[in-house]
C-alpha cells in the first residue's frame, strides 16, 4: 500500500499528471493518491481579488486568515479544477479513479476555530469566521472500502468541521495522517524539487538517505518549508509508515523512480524493516 | 431507492440544502442526490469575465461554447463549491455524504464533440476545443457500492469524456440516467417553482398530476425548459422508474412534501405500479 502525495506547485500540471498517470496504472499495489492545489488557488484569489492576509500569532508563528470566500476559492481548485482533472487524466490512463475531499465521508474530520487573533501590519486583530482547525480524526473506512474494490482514492483538502463547514488543512498532514491511518508501506512526497537538498539552491546536493533513527544532521540541514516535511516524514515512520520517499514530480516516470530510491529515502536503517526490505520481499 | 435532483438556481442555496439535509437524515429508504450549480457557474464565470458565446447549429438549436476555461469555471463551482458545501451540511445533519462528479468511477462516460459549427451574432463559426458531448453509459457501480455501505452519493455534472476531459452533461440528463440505470422507484425534481404551471406566471395554476399514458394536455402547457423537463420524466417512467414529482425546492421539509405528492406527480394511472402504490406497499 502507498500513499502518493503530489504537490500542488506550477511546476507540477497536466504533463505532470500523465506521467503519474502512466506509473499508476501498472503499480502492482494498491495506492492512495493525495494532492495539493496550492498555485491554481493562488490563481484564482488573485483573478477574483482575495488578497492573501496573513496574520502572526504572539508565537510568531504566521497563518493566512481563511474565511468563506477564501475557503469557497480553496473547495473550486483543490476539489474542483484540480482533482477532477486529475481522476480524468488518471481514468484517460485505464486507472479508475475517485476523487474526494476530506469532508466525503468524514475522512478529514476536526474542530474548526473560527476566532483568530494576531497581528496584521503592525496591528493587534481579531478575525472572526476563519477556517481553520486541527483535524481530530482521520476515518479511512471510505478510503478503503474504494482500495477493497478496485478503485484509486484521489484525495484533497480541505476538511470537515462539525458544524458542516470545510477546514483548511495542509496536504502533507493529510497525507501523513492517511499514511498513518492506513499504515501504509510507503509515503512518496512529490514536489518540484529532486528531493531534500544540504543547499536549497544546488539540486546536486541531494541528501540521498537520512536514518530515521539518526536525523540530526539532517534535521540541521532543512530550512522552512522542507523541516515541516521531514518532521512529518519521522512521525510517519515513527507510527508504523514503512519509509517515506520525498522525489521529483516533474520527472519521467516519477513513482517507478521514486520507488527505486531517487530521490531522499528516510527510513530506520537496520530495522527489520529496512532488513526484509533489502532481502526483496 | 429515491433519485434527488436539487436544482443550481439562486434561489436553492445553504438553506435550502439544510432542509434537505433535515428530511435525508430520517429517509426510511436509500437515496442519490444530483445536483445543479448554475447560478455560481454564471457568477464564478462573470467575475472570472467568461463572457457566455451562444452558438445556434442549422437546425435552430442555441448551445453554449464550452471551451477550457468555461469548463474549468464548471468543475470550480458543480464540483468544487457547491459539492463540497452541500456534503458539508449533509454531514452536520448526520448524513454520511460522499461527493462525486461524473468523472469519478467513470460514472457518466461518454464522447466528446470538440468542433463547434454555427452561427454566432449573426456570422458563421468554427469553433474547436468544446467539451460539449453526449452520455453513451451510465455506470452506477461505484453509486451502488456505496449505497451498499451506507452513504449518500451527492453526484453532478460534467462526465468524463474518452480522452479523459470533462464533458459537459444536462444535471437532468445526469439524474435521469441514473435514475434509469438504478431503476428508481421516485425520481424527484426540486427548482424554484411548484411544479408545472398550466400558466408559467400563476402558481395557482399547478397541475397536479400527469397520465404518463396520455400526456398530450400536459405537454401543451409545458414551454421551455419545462417542456425538456417534462418529456424527460416520460422517458424516466417508460424506462421503469415508478413515478417523476417536480416540486419545490424553496420549501420546508421538500423532500417529505414531494412523497408526499406536492407539487406536480408523473406516471402511469390505473397501471400495475399505480395500483401496487394506492395499496400502500
Amino acid at each position: 500500500m502507498l500513499v502518493i502525495k503530489i504537490g500542488g506547485g506550477a511546476a507540477i500540471g497536466a504533463e505532470a499528471y500523465a506521467q503519474f498517470a502512466a506509473d499508476l496504472a501498472v503499480l502492482d499495489q494498491p495506492a492512495v493518491v493525495i494532492h495539493g492545489g496550492n498555485a491554481e488557488f493562488s490563481a484564482l484569489s488573485t483573478k477574483l481579488g482575495i488578497p492573501p492576509r496573513m496574520i502572526t500569532n504572539d508565537k510568531g508563528r504566521v497563518t493566512r486568515y481563511t474565511d468563506s470566500e477564501t475557503i469557497d476559492a480553496m473547495l473550486m481548485t483543490y476539489c474542483g479544477k484540480v482533482n477532477k482533472r486529475l481522476v480524468g487524466i488518471l481514468q484517460a490512463a485505464g486507472v479508475n479513479a475517485v476523487g474526494l475531499s476530506g469532508l466525503d465521508g468524514r475522512i478529514a474530520f476536526g474542530r474548526r476555530k473560527p476566532v483568530l487573533r494576531g497581528m496584521e501590519d503592525g496591528k493587534q486583530k481579531v478575525l472572526r469566521d476563519d477556517h481553520a482547525g486541527t483535524i481530530e480524526q482521520f476515518d479511512t473506512t471510505l478510503v478503503q472500502l474504494l482500495l477493497d474494490n478496485g478503485y484509486l482514492p484521489v484525495l484533497t483538502p480541505p476538511g470537515l468541521a462539525e458544524d458542516g463547514t470545510p477546514i483548511n488543512v495542509d496536504g502533507d498532514k493529510l497525507a501523513l495522517g492517511i499514511a498513518t491511518a492506513l499504515s501504509a508501506e510507503a509515503l512518496l512526497f512529490f514536489s518540484d524539487t529532486p528531493g531534500l537538498l544540504a543547499d536549497r539552491y544546488d539540486e546536486s546536493t541531494l541528501i540521498r538517505e537520512i536514518d530515521a533513527g539518526n536525523p540530526d544532521a539532517a534535521m540541521d540541514a532543512a530550512v522552512g518549508r522542507m523541516k515541516v516535511k521531514v518532521e512529518s516524514a519521522l512521525k510517519a515512520i515513527d507510527r508504523g509508515v514503512g519509509r517515506v520517499v520525498f522525489s521529483d514530480g516533474r520527472a519521467e516516470h516519477p513513482v517507478q523512480r521514486a520507488l527505486a530510491g531517487e530521490g531522499t529515502v528516510i527510513r530506520v536503517a537496520n530495522s527489520v524493516a529496512a532488513r526484509r526490505e533489502n532481502a526483496g520481499s
